[in-house]
């Protein structure tokens, strides 16, 4: 009975992982789309987030059956919460690659530009933290956790210079503001999905620890509200 | 025991209100504050999204204690698990209004300019949507929830409007793009914080209905992914 139920949890967790996987790979595909221009990558990261949308109700049913058949304690408990949560934000890792497939959509309507930004830097560092967030998850290491959150602190200041580089080219050369307007949502989009990266991390540390960290100072850098 | 049980339910459910009703407050007030360029009340603003953040906690606790020690069955445990999702979108419609705040802080560097959009009336109807959700949670009421679905398309629809106004604006008056580029960020804001109302009026009819519509067609308008 116990054994069948810690199988059905790694089965839980392995689900979660794969739709993870897919999310990373969604906002990797849509950067490489805003690179490129290819449009036809842009209808493989729809087709994922489809996917991706189908699994995390997999996921959230698997979860509700297992807190209603086996009504687990302490521990377990906290590891099915912390899947339930996890599962939402990778959900939303997805949509944010939408968001920016349809800017790349929009932007076939105007001439490719060279913009002073590095939208394939910050889509890394955002897609590392979500990677770096799950594995953290693996490892129950909440020591890894606690430096997701100090790289989402990286991806504001870098999308903060982002800001003012796409202000001034927007003010210098107003002819290109549907393009660095385009740039900048995208730009969002990947700091949200540094976001949904922090959440993850916060609920790792929540399950490993058993203490709540959310809304806490970091113990890396002081800096997080 | 089970009046007992049942009276937690009610605290929780409370609380959740409670803090709902803080997140929709400080939306309002950060509009307030970029209609008016009042920084008195950005500090409002800051400090209730502090009390957000303190109370999603105690509600994270209450709602894990209850599953821990009451090993609720089928709809109780449903209505926890509501409670749990609801809770995280709250709090982020709380993270939506200090996004704003950051924006009308730095409107203060710039002249005030007229516009050709309508944030107030964007506030309105995202909050409306945060408050209609909350209210079908409290009646447990689905086809109010269903309402809050189409509703989000109204503002997604008015966002793309603004969206291509200020795009306008920054073409033509490129002297305006400051104060352009903060008005876009702040109507993004917004578009966020209806697509939270819609994820509570999600896990109000997963837990009303027994039935997951997330990702379904709407009922109501077909339009949803």
């Amino acid at each position: 009975m116990r054994l069948r139920f810690h199988k059905s949890l790694d089965d839980l967790k392995e689900k979660l992982l794969i739709v993870a996987g897919m999310a990373e790979q969604a906002i990797q595909r849509a950067v490489e789309a805003y690179r490129t221009r290819d449009l036809s990558i842009c209808d493989l990261v729809d087709r994922s987030e489809m996917a991706i949308n189908r699994l995390e109700r997999e996921i959230d049913q698997m979860a509700l059956d297992l807190l209603a058949m086996e009504q687990p304690m302490a521990i377990d408990l906290r590891f099915i919460l912390a899947v339930i949560k996890i599962n939402a934000d990778v959900e939303r890792v997805g949509d944010s690659a939408v968001n920016i497939i349809e800017r790349v959509r929009d932007l076939q309507a105007y001439p490719a530009v060279d913009l002073p930004i590095d939208i394939p830097r910050m889509a890394n560092l955002a897609a590392g933290m979500v990677r770096k967030s799950l594995q953290s998850f693996i490892e129950a290491d909440a020591a890894m956790a606690n430096s997701v959150l100090s790289m989402d602190d990286d991806v504001d200041k870098l999308n903060e210079t982002t800001y003012y580089a796409l202000l001034n080219v927007m003010k210098e050369q107003p002819q290109l503001t549907p393009q660095a307007l385009d740039a900048l949502v995208i730009a969002r989009s990947l700091e949200r999905v540094a976001d949904h990266a922090t959440n993850i991390a916060e609920d790792v540390i929540f399950w490993v620890q058993g203490s709540d960290v959310r809304h806490h100072m970091s113990v890396v850098d002081g800096s997080r509200r």
